[in-house]
């Protein structure tokens, strides 16, 4: 997403804005508020809590003639941002019924009225990134928006259907082939005038040795053979770490798969579906992943890899597991103040995923682009590219 | 709550029902949803649970007309039948959106339909006593919903009111006398033709020594003098696993009460009042009353005493936590079949409460109900009568 | 235990502490330092703690010329008693390699020797009180140490023996009888001079009605077949609590009991034998001695049917589960200060227990003597005696 | 440790295995038996383990006339090696009285006897390298034993102290400077026929770019310099899970600082001694080695800057906390079988440490070393070197 002037910028923010919205139009009121696990937000948590965003960084500090809308909300909506205020623990969003769905739409309306005036005027370059900053922030949310509603609706025991017209296209997975990269030395990280996050930037050199990498995701039908093959049940896969969580868990397979009277289903935004075959296997855990690849006999690429790679293939199907930790790039330095909380803080205990998914909103992905998540996640729309 | 004969059934049925609607009537759609602690119940699980009773016990079993709203309900609405199927672990039950709240009212529509047919021809003598028993446990779950009601409303960090018209009526507490009773044999327990629950059944002999027992309830005002006296950080007040339960949770005093820039507040149906200091204490545990009969040098009464002398006083402002252990009456005996898990399953580890609250529904109440808690539960409208 | 005299007084100081000492004779030093789970204490604890209480509450306020063993030792064998500091966590016992064992004796050493210079001269009627209530606490633990041993040894994989020669004789079980008691009133608790706990203390009058009860306890025999009718697999016989101990834990049986290759072996004090199928069944939580009541379609007695009827059969084998919780007697009044937190403090949550083990101390047991327990423990001497 | 020829690993075995028991010997019986936390280990299970170890894959597949010792021993001293056996869950170690340490040290006896009938005779290849492997391995818990003896001794509230003789000579910090490293290809891993582990192998090409590291460690002044600042109460300067860590724990400083009547006292092995400021910090967790380099506006090194920079610095007083998360390095396989769960399985959620401690012993040190823990563990001797 390059913004190029003004204009545009207020367009993208309504378009962005407006998407949010819609994502939620097929929910009942009732789904906007629970919260089954600590790591899925509620729907108007998110709703609210991007708005925040912009009331918080653009409006109260840049806005002299903005009225804060309630001022109740900082502590509702702020989610880590230490400097801001107590936040709301994580796990006690699903409590909350109040402010009520109307009030966070009136809230977002309210905001945006604000933001649009302001828009109307010139604006600061440090302004302009806040802002730009914000919209790839509420980007980001809206992805969750998709994941955290399949969660609920997938772990109801009615298991009902989110829309009944598709609401993505899955890509046909067939004649996966491996590509060899020379080895040499490359660059990675982000370059351009373009926004990317700060995690990214430091575009630096690194060493690759010769490697090669499959041009495709591993598929239901591959991952299903490793399930049959008793890999849940063998430790010699498995991460000393993933196996306990295996065990703990009582993990038999990807979530939301469903062994239905013997037919094997899969919790889709349509509801209960057959599993298909050709499709990429979607939410396994690093885990999950890892274990696949060394029963395989083979590898996840690192996200240095990924990248170069990736030039060469298609991608965005699936945020694709890496064996990276989460680590700062050379040069890495927080930016000061409570948006320097962003991502830094976060780069210890959890591992690179490469590439966007189906779900991700369209101009919000890049070769560049860090996502991360902890080992054991499985809620997000993540997949497997082998290395070797 | 006397039936006198099929009409009158009808008429209660129809009143019952309805009067546990309206007291859902104030709410927004999103309060129906949230479980913010284990022991509260979302109000639309209230709804629904309470209409799964008439259509488990009554109309599938006696009814062959009937046609089953949903039969996924069954696993949605059990609460603790083991008999009748698998239950939803109850903390879990905020965690479902779905049926939603508009979903609940048409199966109590549905069920009411059927039950209003039902109750238009003859009735045997079981079957009007299960319905009997839906009633009461639709009564049961009345005072419950205000109470959880009471506990997610004021819960929320924007305490927001649930009603801008007085829900009930305290009492104002003046000249506290004790009554002396004289030893004897009494009788205690249930006698006569009308409904009581199996746990106030076997009418029997006990003997009790004299005894001295207030003729009202402790107060706030006195109430506040222990909180004041430090009682809080003095174990010697306390039950062992009292003072456990202090420390590890921060309990300063009853739970509602507020110290907000140094007036005493407390959140009540309209929101945050100043504290009523000649009203009776409310929502304490029975570790605090206990500790606060103890500091006073004085005792909790036992259940038989409290029954014996409420001949003598009046009550029904808290339901009254006694210094009885809740055991079964001799000769108890469970009823055959999933409605014998009502009671007796919960014989061990709970306090006996006499007595009745101003959220008890009218005709929900005697001398010989024994109300029943965990020791440190404070969210019921609980409150102390002191006995020498 | 009725003292006599000071001289007496003196002999049973010595007899009781020696006793203490000799039930670890058969230990291997790394025996006395292991606490496998929160409610079992390392021996060396109990070492420790009972002489704990004789440095505390006799020495250091009753003789002058006594000079402190070591300062650190209050904080290490306090218990519970919060008036003389603060207490070591229970679960942290197991963690505290010193004392030694050595300094430990010798430690008793330092107390004996001051005990018996103070023994030898005039003491006051207080005091005397003091030092017996010394002694029956003493007694109190030896029957601990004995369970925490058999506990300890009893989990470890290599099912050590304690000893090669017989620690009690097993009482046989034939042709069990049910003694009929009339209604009444009749009057329980300690009466006499005799030394009693705070607990047994206000006799008092009970009306009762007419009731059965067996002469006789329930056997291995008896229990197995409850076990093989597949009892733990049917909520029906549980309380609820009861059937989410068993769920949780697991439970499938008495503690020590194994099936080993098919056949039914009992962990015992000689290690693994063949279970005694006459001997009374042993080890069993108050949820199993309810449960197996309720198979029968039988009861539990209460604690004063136990306590009139138990002038007519013989008693002593097992600590036996009443229906009783454990509750103040009318009148019950803590002592003032520490000695005051002996048992008032634990009166809630718990059941009480008659009679008195195989593993009890000769002279510490009594018609009137109360124990109690949690409902879920079963690592205590405990059976079952029914009662209709 | 390179092993030149058969009579130097018997000579090398003889003296290893010698000093294990050496490290225990100040110890009482009691400290070989606990577990404080479940990361310490009972000195005892250290014995048992790596003499299993020699007897599980040296003596019982490679030495015919080997008899096993006890059966049940594999039960109890294995650790994570799931090819073998269901492992003791580590958690549980504290609580096994037996074997006792007498019967552990006539295992060793047992186990030396026959290793060294082995290594009298002729030795393949793969079986020397296995007993290599031992070696090192029992090396690597000589250094365990020293932690987890100091921190039982340590936790002990009578602070007892492991010698009166000094332990280990502590290096002095003064005049620290920063090196410049140039950019440029480098080669990191291990190369040469020396011993060394799987994770070390596969040397390969890394890019760096120009950086600067110091020549010293942080001493406990600078670090108290940090503590003083408040660091411990300022969240800017955590990741988000150190910040959860300090906070949940009440963590504000290092594993044995005492503040005792205002002085800042450390427990080391000749118990409480004041806190030595020009010694290197010690007992620091990953959170905390990051937040002080983020509190200095440096950072930390990773692990091939170490590696690299390492010629030129001297080392070997604290294993140091690198900014590297422990991944496979390029063309990492597992052994086959048991051995090959060495090291791969715990490459996740682990940060890199280099170097070495003052308690690492003679010959098991290098520059390529990797070391592991978790980003929470104080209870090594770690320390930190910072970079720019």
């Amino acid at each position: 997403m390059l913004i190029l002037n003004m204009k545009e910028l207020l367009i993208q923010y309504n378009a962005i804005r407006q998407h949010t919205e819609n994502i939620c139009m097929p929910l009942a009121r009732e789904d906007y508020v629970v919260q089954p696990v600590m790591d899925v937000s509620p729907p108007k948590w998110h709703l609210g809590h991007s708005t925040w965003f912009f009331e918080t960084f653009v409006l109260k500090p840049h806005f002299t003639a903005y009225t804060e809308f309630d001022s109740q909300y900082n502590f509702v909506f702020n989610s880590y941002y230490e400097t801001i205020g107590a936040r709301v623990i994580r796990t006690d969003r699903g409590n909350l019924s109040r402010p009520s769905v109307d009030d966070i739409y009136s809230y977002r309306q309210h905001v945006n009225d604000a933001m649009r005036t302001l828009l109307a005027g010139p604006l600061t370059k440090e302004l302009t990134g806040i802002i730009t900053l914000g919209l790839h922030h509420e980007q980001q949310h809206q992805e969750l928006l998709y994941t955290d509603i399949k969660y609920i609706l997938g772990h109801n025991p009615l298991f009902p259907a989110y829309s009944t017209t598709s609401v993505y296209q899955e890509p046909v997975v067939v004649n996966t082939r491996f590509l060899t990269i020379p080895a040499g030395i490359y660059e990675i990280g982000h370059q351009g005038k373009d926004f990317c996050f700060d995690n990214e930037q430091g575009r630096h050199k690194v060493y690759l040795g010769e490697y090669k990498i499959a041009d495709q995701l591993v598929t239901n039908g591959e991952y299903l053979a490793f399930v049959k093959a008793g890999a849940y049940q063998d430790f010699r896969y498995w991460h000393a770490e993933g196996w306990d969580w295996v065990k703990k868990n009582d993990i038999s397979g990807p979530l939301y798969w469903h062994l239905v009277g013997g037919r094997r289903m899969c919790y889709t935004y349509a509801g209960l579906q057959e599993l298909d075959l050709s499709a990429p296997v979607c939410h396994i855990s690093y885990y999950e992943a890892a274990a696949y690849a060394a029963w395989k006999g083979l590898r996840l690429p690192t996200e240095a890899e990924w990248e170069i790679a990736s030039q060469q293939f298609k991608w965005g199907a699936r945020w694709e597991w890496t064996n990276s930790a989460y680590l700062p790039y050379p040069g890495f330095t927080k930016a000061p103040g409570a948006v320097g909380e962003y991502n830094g803080k976060f780069m210890v205990n959890q591992m690179v995923l490469r590439g966007a998914s189906v779900m991700t909103p369209e101009g919000h992905s890049r070769h560049t682009y860090r996502n991360f998540f902890h080992p054991q996640h499985q809620w997000q729309f993540t997949g497997i590219r082998l290395a070797e």
